[in-house]
């Protein structure tokens, strides 16, 4: 189905004669290939997070800042199948959540890239937004990350390929990465760029003492927390590493910017009040919105 | 918060005078600790699967089998913050979906146990109900998983403890699993018992060959799949191999119930109609709630 790929990496493609991308609940068929270059041939920006209501959210504010009208008597709504994912399409904006967890991201990845690259799509930038703990920075910072980086400080993400295990290199695109830190500069939030910490899950991976099961002291915690800071790691969460490493191997623009809802340094609990908290994950979309709309507007001009 | 533990592993959790349980949105404090116990004390079974969509369903059915009557005007309804799970209470039994992949289900995992540990609700069976690809089975058998196994084979689960890398045994509790079958005979639907791979994608993990990165040839794929056949491998997931393993560490008498979309030694993709998978869908569904009805109405007498 794909002549000659620019972001796919899958000789067996070409022989498909039509694709069931069943997560996201499309399918792509050689007669219909017109349609979905129609359809999604213009994205040029494909924003991921958490969860679907914030993503829900945000496609709602892409509409706004990028003043694109709902018709009388329509309201946006998502594409394909909600049973694991919400995917919304907003002018040249493609938005998903992704759930959980690199795992999650990785299908929901596998899926829009074949869809982009069906649909002509090849210059689109892949952006993470999100929520993390802060190593270091205090709550409301909004981290950029350079690389993601597992628990010995490398930034690989290792992935099993059949029998084995891969090494992939997790780094972000320097160039996307200035490009939003500008935006954030320029709204005047608190931003840091660094490395982030991906783990695998919320408690024992995080060094948090209050998961089901924590073995360790609150000074090996402490120690481990140190030694990510030595390390120039600003935040902590659970995709970056896997995102940017799938988006490395396909050449694909990557940026992951993620607020942070508490200064790890200093806690576990996220305490702060519901308002306070809801005005932190307002800031990867304020900063988000600003970019896109900056990088259309320079587009048109051009 | 807790003076002597059952099902957690962490004396830290004792000087917490507030748990908040972030991503299921409850919060357990000292003194509302009876309130807890309350609600969620009497619970003999917490099921969880991946999509929203399905565990709603199946907290419907829970109230329909066990006769559970909705107050009049009302309607069944989520419980704590639905932003990133969704949790139903129907009697005696918890309801959850747990996203995709291991970090997702570890998640609900840590926090659901502490809610349960805190309500007193100690003999509490966890249940994962799901979807896989099948090994040598073909699709719409119901797999019961005896271990999670990785792509060595071994029936360890990998747990990135601070800097430290921990193997946890991954084994399901045998007498829970021949309850289990047991209901799957009395239904008469096609089952079998072995071990689940568990992976951390759906393309590359497993073997599939039409995902956006495959740098294999269908050759490897199919000696990577007799390979796991040969091992005692049934089926292939993305959960199975860390829920069996918190549950192990934890003492918590644990299954697995997936049934097949398809043979994965004849092909990848999904292709069935919807009406076939929905039907193969609802057999775990249909066996736990066979099973689950039957436990309650064995106790009652007893």
């Amino acid at each position: 189905m794909v002549s000659s790929s620019v972001h796919v990496l899958n000789s067996h493609l070409r022989d498909m004669d039509n694709d069931v991308l069943f997560h996201i609940g499309l399918s792509c068929s050689k007669e219909e290939q017109q349609k979905v270059a129609d359809i999604f041939g213009d994205v040029k920006f494909f924003v991921t997070g958490g969860s679907s209501e914030r993503m829900t959210q945000f496609a709602q504010s892409v509409a706004e800042v990028l003043d694109i009208a709902t018709p009388f008597g329509y309201s946006l709504a998502p594409i394909g199948s909600t049973s694991r994912y919400v995917l919304f399409k907003v002018g040249p904006v493609l938005i998903a959540n992704h759930g959980m967890g690199m795992p999650s991201v990785s299908i929901l990845l596998h899926e829009v890239t074949k869809l982009l690259e069906y649909a002509g799509a090849h210059d689109a930038v892949y952006i993470r937004m999100g929520t993390s703990g802060g190593v270091g920075v205090e709550g409301g910072t909004v981290v950029f990350t350079s690389e993601g980086v597992n628990n010995k400080m490398e930034a690989v993400h290792e992935v099993a390929v059949l029998g084995d295990i891969q090494q992939r290199p997790s780094i972000c695109t320097k160039e996307v990465v200035d490009e939003i830190t500008q935006s954030a500069q320029e709204l005047q939030l608190p931003y840091a760029v660094g490395k982030t910490l991906t783990c695998d899950d919320f408690y024992e991976g995080q060094g948090r003492l209050d998961g089901a099961v924590c073995e360790y002291t609150s000074d090996d915690k402490m120690r481990f927390l140190q030694y990510c800071s030595e390390n120039g790691v600003k935040n902590i969460e659970m995709e970056a590493r896997g995102f940017a490493a799938f988006c490395y191997k396909l050449k694909i623009p990557v940026a992951v910017v993620c607020v942070t809802l508490l200064n790890r340094l200093n806690g576990d609990q996220v305490l702060s009040s519901h308002a306070t908290l809801k005005g932190y994950e307002e800031r990867p979309a304020a900063v988000l919105l600003h970019y896109i709309k900056k990088k259309i507007d320079a587009a048109r001009k051009a």
